[in-house]
């Protein structure tokens, strides 16, 4: 049991792994349709202004605001029309004094106008001119040159997560391909002599693998590339061998183990053996997750997760992730996802570590509410089940039905 | 402007479309390894119980609780040691009266064992004989046949969504592969004499096709197949036919044109073309979106967002993704992803619509903050400054400043 003798808490551990961790990910140029969910590899500055020419926002006629003032339902004033500005063209149209313009939604405006009024507040009773019924200000109903980016300006920075409206920012520019960081290639080693690939069938004493597919789905969400170096005996020369080529091949090398003492015992020794420093943290004071190990070798990590599929899904989320993140340069203030619930029942905990209890949630017509899936930590459908964790802290000794709750989202 | 007369508020609009469609997507099966995402097209039943054989959750030995009553540190209960149970192999010991056998984490219980003493409450002064310093009752540190899941039992409900654990439980129960719906088609259209391709230099008056690529986006990440039908120029006959081939190859159609009122009605009219009952809500009581037209022809959902990048981008979450949704037959009563956090300024609105304001979100000392992104709604680079929308609903004239606030995350 030497190995329990100092667990570390949960957010010391992560610290330690990630502060021996340098993050300098390499750069890809890939197509901007198929960039979402990637990292931005350097900063991204305009080439131009946006808009590139000054646009109406609404549909109406382009005026010079000085020639409207005063103007109202009683008093129009009166201005000539000299012509229509059309979609997608440059107008030589240029207003006089007292002329207007015809603009649609988009439109550039022609020289010397420098507002629209709202097509809404116009009428037109005699050819060639057209009536006021509202006075604009200089700028209104317009967008100006610049106004949405100025040239030179940073408008994605480097690190940033590419959603939807960084595609979109992105084309508006004309970047049509774009730098984003490689993904990190984790390799996944299952070991453990009781442990088959699913497509088989179990004989007595047997489990099927699941570690390998869940801990390689929630790598490749986080934009990692999962690498499976498949089910291993708990044979040290063989688990070290592997885990050797592992090493060399990937940029993480996640272990998930039996739970026993000695294959624990065996995680470590192959982690110390792979590189310095090996073994950071050997033992983390979270529930579930205690046997979880965690190391860097020469320069790359290398986590022991435990056998169990609960604690190895919970903390892949807890560890690796993170490292995933930190590695393709994600530099992000975004919180997870979270809701806040009603907790339904007691929950008791042990006070000084941290513990996470899969919930399941349920509307109500007060909001929501969260009812905690009991089960033990071995049974994967407990989480199945679950639509994400609650967090209870190492100070408190529970929490009370009743109480509101952050669910972090799976 | 007679279309809108009758502006829909947000939740009706969406219940009128939804109430429209019948889903019943077609099933495909796949590997389960690529199935995160996907959404179950039938339940899953388990063919067998889980855990199949009765396993010990410690390092320890397996006994016969009843021969360890009474046992503590200071009376120890003697049993006979006959052996070891291997991990992964069916065990042939069979435990007599008064004595135990070694067993690890995951090992397979020996028939007459029904409890599991814990190896640190165990010691051994005697080759062949173990004493046992503390009682364990029946079932204690195992888990039992089908403890995790039973026969029969439904282990993922049909219309889920797949996620790591759900991939975890089917690989425990041995299906490497699921049946899953197919991805909708959504076919997307854009119109606008002023918008080119991207990768084109605009000239004076013309502005780069954003909305193509950002409802694209959006609509793969919810599970559906984008389709691009191009950019077409505002003509009837030229948009008709296209959104006439859409339709014919795709579940969904979305068209995003102009603002401007003509492109509009084009739209509305192009709509009403395409088959029954054609045009069901012509214009939203919601901001950024109000000119959203949503139709349904001969049983295809037809959706007309607004040009301008930050309402169709809204738009495309508020209205598309439930309707891939309803198409993939995901049934959920999982919440959207939110953060609560202080609103630092007021934020006015007009009383009567739901209003959404795009806002960055900071993380204080205090907890998350929420910075409105000011900016016209026809600035795509709005959205890309911002990391999520507070929804100010249509009975509030504004939020106040320091309130707490939801934000729905991009």
């Amino acid at each position: 049991m030497k190995e329990f003798l100092n667990l570390v808490p949960q957010d010391d551990a992560l610290k330690i792994l990630l502060s021996e961790l340098d993050s300098s990910p390499v750069a890809e140029v890939i197509s901007t349709k198929l960039a979402f969910g990637r990292i931005t590899a350097n900063p991204i500055l305009a080439p131009h202004p946006l808009p590139e020419f000054r646009r109406s926002t609404v549909d109406g006629y382009a005026v010079r605001a000085i020639d409207t003032y005063g103007a109202g339902e009683s008093l129009p004033a009166y201005l000539n029309d000299i012509g229509e500005v059309h979609m997608g063209k440059s107008t030589d149209l240029v207003l006089a004094p007292t002329e207007c313009a015809l603009i649609h939604t988009g439109g550039m405006l022609p020289k010397g106008a420098d507002a629209v009024v709202m097509v809404e507040n116009t009428q037109s009773s005699k050819s060639g001119e057209i009536e006021i019924l509202r006075a604009v200000a200089v700028g209104e109903n317009l967008i100006n040159i610049g106004e949405d980016v100025k040239p030179g300006e940073v408008v994605i920075p480097s690190g940033r997560r590419i959603r939807a409206a960084e595609i979109g920012g992105m084309m508006a520019l004309g970047f049509t391909e774009v730098a984003v960081t490689q993904k990190p290639r984790v390799g996944i080693l299952s070991s453990g002599d009781e442990v088959i690939p699913p497509e088989n069938q179990p004989l007595p004493g047997q489990v099927r693998d699941i570690n390998s597919y869940t801990l390689a789905a929630v790598v490749e969400q986080i934009g990692g590339e999962a690498v499976h170096y498949g089910i291993l005996p708990d044979k040290y020369a063989t688990v070290l061998d592997t885990a050797k080529r592992a090493h060399s091949e990937c940029d993480v090398v996640v272990i998930t183990a039996g739970s026993s003492v000695s294959v624990r015992d065996l995680t470590a020794t192959v982690i110390d053996e792979l590189g310095q420093p090996g073994v950071l943290v050997h033992g983390v004071n979270i529930r579930p997750g205690k046997p979880t190990i965690l190391g860097v070798c020469d320069g790359k990590p290398v986590i022991g997760l435990p056998g169990n599929p609960v604690s190895a899904l919970v903390n892949v989320e807890m560890f690796v992730s993170p490292v995933v993140r930190k590695l393709l340069g994600e530099k992000s203030d975004q919180p997870k996802p979270t809701v806040y619930a009603k907790l339904l029942v007691n929950l008791a905990s042990e006070s000084g570590r941290v513990e996470w209890v899969p919930v399941q949630i349920f509307s109500s017509e007060d909001g929501w509410e969260a009812d905690p899936v009991f089960g033990k930590s071995n049974l994967i459908f407990t989480l199945a089940r679950a639509d994400g964790l609650v967090r209870i802290n190492p100070d408190a000794t529970g929490l009370s039905a009743g109480e509101i709750v952050e669910v972090v989202l799976f």
